[in-house]
């Protein structure tokens, strides 16, 4: 018993990596979890916890002690440091801040003044600065004087005297350029310098689109305030991405896969409800037309099958529209041409589908003029799907509301509705005069 | 008119980078696209079409002629050319390789000989290599012949005579250690060496947990093959988590935003035939019952809504797992408890919200049964769609299907059937009888 636990704790505390320790953990129910944390080290805990979802980060700290805080964030960068810090009440931030040495604690309450998901609060602050006028020989030897450079160093930053950035030495640059060069005449001065307001999503466009490593902020006066490395931004397009399928689903990217039944529940129970609502809005206008029902049961049979389609034509048009905004495909000039789009195709499926519907239920039921107002109804409703599909999450993004959260039941509602009536409205026009 | 097109070619090859000339095509509608691309210089199109989805890559690639292709691919890396060869037919790309310089043939065949999806697939053949026994000053001298070292290079491959990779020795340790030890004495011996067959997403997992910019890739006798770097880990992360949205709608990731009508047209239609069937399949379940429902027409109006609730909960459920999984926090020894926390989040949301929607139904009805019974199928529905919605992604996934494509589809037909099984099923137990 005593051996496995001892084990155990080699394992978690030496054998594995922090982000390996951070898995298991992500993999683990909670009484088990529970165990293992237990058999961390505090001082490995920091390194552990930034691997972690939101979820479990909270979780974690909110039981842990002052005293435990401060030994598990002593070694952390600056930037995990306020991440970490901000999953935490503000009175146990505070406690931390005090006992930092004044110089760290600026370093930190300066990455915390931005926001979480904005360049400033993605920034680590321990870039290595040099002058532009000093020979690369110079350069070499001061490198030497460290123990190590920052991780992800794959370039230093040229500033003046007042710290504005004026350039960027790649370290590669250093290694082949002849060392009686000035940094001046071997440093690149075209490169991007983020604000420190940028947005988390154009941070990773940009380190995509020019295949970055790292990247400086600075300040409106151009001043160098930190760096940005890869390895968070890769955080930033895996979070951005699985935001859109968990919204889709009334649900968060920071989600602990295994949280206990009753917090899922809660959690769960509030999409249920707001689905509920729409789902009454639709039976609303079924029993609209009960009498036209009770005269002819065939349609009760065949409705859902016209908001069925319709809901299937507009979350396609939908999802396309979502990831197009979100990768910035989709812009102001072209969304006309993408409505128009939208709407050939959804007239040439809705005549394609609006035909074999028809002739299924004209076999089925042996009545021709079901079959034509199935087929009509089925025109409607996916010309318009492709019309709400393509407008909704644009209209909705103007107005700042998450279109991947609320696009899809919003979608259903209107599908849902617009099938209904047309089809059930339809077949009373005929059936009932 | 001449002006205007000079001033669009200058911005296109001169101003702007490939990464966003291609956005900027990703970005605009088939004939404005065509008309940008043709003022592209051949030379740079190489670059361009390398930042393209797939389907732009085959859609201008087809269209080149030999001559051209050979122009534009001429500067690529080693990986990057097989890439765009890989969306080549056949002889297309006997063409280019047969007008290669043997060694840089024989390193794109390399590349080439790996699936698309493996680390051998992903890999560049740039590295540099040196031996464990020389000093650092040599190294340092060796790395002064280069005009310049492979982008994200952040160190230098140690490799034996027999090109055994034992070692890797960092540019920053390089930069900080003392010029006279060997690269024995400073290299790391302790990194991960990926097999040239591992899959892209694990290789993807591995350069996430240890914050990776580069990583070696060995054969079976541990020679160095090539190494990975993270601008290319980078389009594999996105690539997957989008993978996931546009699966769950029918999509495929690659898919252009701005594809002409027709072609997006035909590539729907197929999701909302297979959709037909299921949606069929629902309605002859109602069929079965017609007899009720003419009797009852409140059961047409209330039944929507018993599949609907059953659809949000297991759409949920569904979401969670297909994550859980790509994540890898789902795992054999872990099923058993997401089961039973499904089944328990199924009963506890199924009770409240039966609760909810039979009081609904009877005071919207005036009919106590009708509401016990709306009641009675809504847990059902809720419980049944917990199980499936946690089984159905497992077992898919286990059968080497993929659970976010067809996933979605499955479940609706199996909460649309159970749903409208239950409710109607128990209506006619009741009011038949």
């Amino acid at each position: 018993e005593r051996d496995a636990v001892d084990q155990i704790r080699r394992l978690l505390n030496q054998t594995m990596v922090p982000a390996e320790v951070a898995h298991a953990l992500e993999s683990t129910p909670p009484r088990e979890r529970e165990f293992l944390w237990q058999q961390i080290d505090t001082e490995t805990q920091g390194e552990i916890l930034l691997y972690l979802s939101e979820e479990l980060q909270t979780e974690f700290l909110e039981r842990m002690s002052a005293q435990d805080l401060l030994t598990a964030t002593e070694n952390l960068d600056t930037d995990d440091l306020a991440d970490l810090l901000q999953r935490l009440p503000t009175y146990s931030i505070q406690q931390v801040l005090d006992s930092m040495e004044a110089q760290e604690r600026h370093r930190v309450e300066t990455v915390l003044s931005y926001p979480e998901d904005t360049a400033g609060g993605l920034m680590d602050i321990d870039s290595i600065t040099i002058r532009p006028n000093i020979t690369l020989d110079v350069v070499l030897r001061y490198i030497r004087r460290h123990d190590e450079l920052p991780h992800s160093t794959d370039a230093l930053w040229v500033v003046t005297r007042s710290d504005v950035l004026v350039g960027r030495l790649y370290l590669n640059e250093l290694l082949v350029s002849d060392p009686g060069m000035t940094v001046r005449e071997v440093m690149d001065t075209e490169f991007t310098r983020l604000d420190a307001m940028t947005p988390e999503d154009e941070v990773a466009q940009l380190f995509e689109r020019h295949d970055l490593i790292s990247a400086p902020v600075v300040n409106e006066q151009g001043q160098l305030l930190g760096r940005i490395t890869i390895d968070d931004v890769v955080d930033v397009i895996r979070d951005t991405a699985e935001h859109t399928v968990m919204s889709m689903a009334g649900l968060d990217e920071e989600e602990d896969t295994f949280a206990p039944a009753l917090r899922t529940s809660r959690r769960r129970a509030v999409w249920l409800g707001i689905n509920l609502l729409t789902a009454f809005l639709a039976s609303s206008v079924i029993g609209m037309f009960e009498g036209t029902i009770q005269k002819i049961t065939a349609l009760a049979v065949l409705m859902p099958i016209v908001a069925s389609m319709g809901g299937i034509a507009g979350s396609q048009t939908l999802t396309v529209l979502i990831r197009g905004i979100a990768l910035g495909h989709v812009k102001g000039n072209n969304i006309r041409w993408l409505i128009s789009r939208e709407l050939v195709v959804g007239l040439l499926n809705g005549a394609l589908w609006a035909v074999v519907v028809g002739l299924l239920a004209l076999v089925w039921f042996d009545d021709r003029m079901l079959g034509i107002i199935i087929a009509l109804a089925i025109i409607i409703n996916l010309v318009v799907a492709s019309l709400v599909g393509t407008l909704l999450p644009v209209v909705l993004k103007k107005l700042k509301i998450d279109p991947a959260l609320s696009g899809s039941v919003i979608l259903t509602t209107v599908t849902d509705v617009v099938g209904f009536l047309s089809f059930l409205g339809l077949a009373s026009l005929v059936y009932l005069s």
